[in-house]
């Protein structure tokens, strides 16, 4: 049983996803089929690994279509309109934000109500928050947003953990999933903002 | 149920996409077990995402090993051969011609009869028909063909739409799968042979 | 039912191919979040393949949350101790070469159990053996192992082979993995060493 709430955000996950997708392609000036390939790609990468690795198959988007249909229409619009915004590069690195805050708490809440434990719930909501983003950069011939300098894969971290530290706590599901999101949104978005990134493993002299 | 045609289609389709794994495998000098791996990985590649995201696990080829047997009687075929013809690179693209379209229609095919809905049955046909091709490339390090400014992906929806158009409008299963191969095969070819692409998304100067 | 030294094998294997990651992600100077994830996805890799594609699901980790922890541990230790060693590199060739002959017996003797047929196991033990590897170098950009010119792919075939020869001429199980695995690494160990390749594929002039 999916809550409406994990639902919801994974409407407006896929859909964040999808438009950085549709983005990718408009960078590499590909054709209307090459923008519904990467944003749908993008859009349902992560969700799909979390549902074979739960066992939850057929997977999300084959029992409810309108997923694949959403991202297919959010590549369609993105076509005929990623040349107005002024930084497209911008804007597809806060859209990404945004899919991987609103992934991570899925991802986690997915799986704590598929019987998954705490451990387990949140290394989901990290592979779900980050899948769907290294599967745009393989297939777009991008650095993998991954490796970024700055705090990635930490605020994913950080939101699912939250997220299953809350319902342990007793919160209900949306404030858990509120607090979630808000925490690895506004980390990542500092880290963007000021540059923070985590201590750095620095190659040393090997021993004499 | 997997009907006899599906089951043609499905060994058709690997053993030429296998063949083009082991070209590639021939371009970058490998030996006979990379030819192996590469023939194998793709020729089976679309196969197995297709099977995993309808839940149809265990997979076909582990449910018979003769898939295995072919790809790898294939990898040493070309092992063997692929110095005869002139132009290697001319056939492998026209093996992922055919492979492309018998997938897109094979694809398309088993999740129908697996109860996926028409919508989704595309998304499978075309996902099944560009897979193998992306394993292959990523492993081989070739530019991906999905990539190609000729239409490729186009060509396996086209394929996908026409098998599912034609069964819809109560066709025999034969006609539809011959008439979305010929359709995904004839775009494919007729792109390869004049240069045919979709309009391409242009980079314009962002609003001011 | 997996028999414990299928389960004591995958916890070696495991080990040994998180250090790798862990190794790799050094080579790139991550942050000890990036350690985290790439000894994640190397060690748990090649098994989430091979449960996924033998419908084992959910997969083994996400029914066993402790190899997600030591996993996590290796990234740790590894974060503060990888400059000590002279050469990283060639204790990564090592543990790789470990790992894989470890991991070529492990899922030969894993699909063997789940009623696969011999070629199946076989290939199911060179899958889980490499999959890893795969993964590891192309999150990490590193140059895929599978492509060296020292023979790796065929020592992972050498070792599933005999596991399964040694099984079937009706050995106990044990014996069967021990030589298994002395089989697959002495191969890879003596490549490495002695620089070891099979025949390559030689571009010819084509036929005229």
């Amino acid at each position: 049983m999916l809550s409406i709430i994990a639902e919801a955000l994974d409407w407006l996950g896929i859909v964040v996803f999808a438009t950085t997708g549709a983005l990718v392609a408009s960078r590499k000036e590909m054709d209307i089929v090459g923008f519904a390939l990467l944003a749908t790609a993008t859009g349902i990468g992560g969700g799909t690994l979390r549902d074979l690795v739960l066992g939850l198959a057929p997977v999300f988007w084959v029992r409810q279509p309108e997923y694949l249909l959403v991202c297919v229409g959010v590549a369609c619009l993105t076509f005929f309109t990623a040349h107005l915004p002024q930084s497209r590069y911008r804007i597809l690195l806060w859209l990404d934000a945004i899919g991987m805050a609103v992934f991570a708490v899925a991802g986690t809440q997915i799986a704590l109500a598929a019987g998954a434990n705490e451990f387990i719930a949140i290394a989901m909501g990290v592979a779900t928050a980050t899948f769907g983003g290294i599967i745009r950069d393989v297939l777009g011939g991008e650095t993998p947003i991954i490796l970024s300098r700055e705090i990635y894969v930490t605020a994913a971290l950080l939101g699912a953990t939250l997220q299953v530290a809350f319902s342990e706590l007793g919160f209900a599901e949306t404030t858990a999933s509120m607090v979630g999101f808000a925490g690895a949104f506004a980390l990542r978005a500092a880290a963007m903002r000021y540059g923070w990134s985590l201590p750095r493993y620095k190659s040393r002299p090997g021993r004499t």
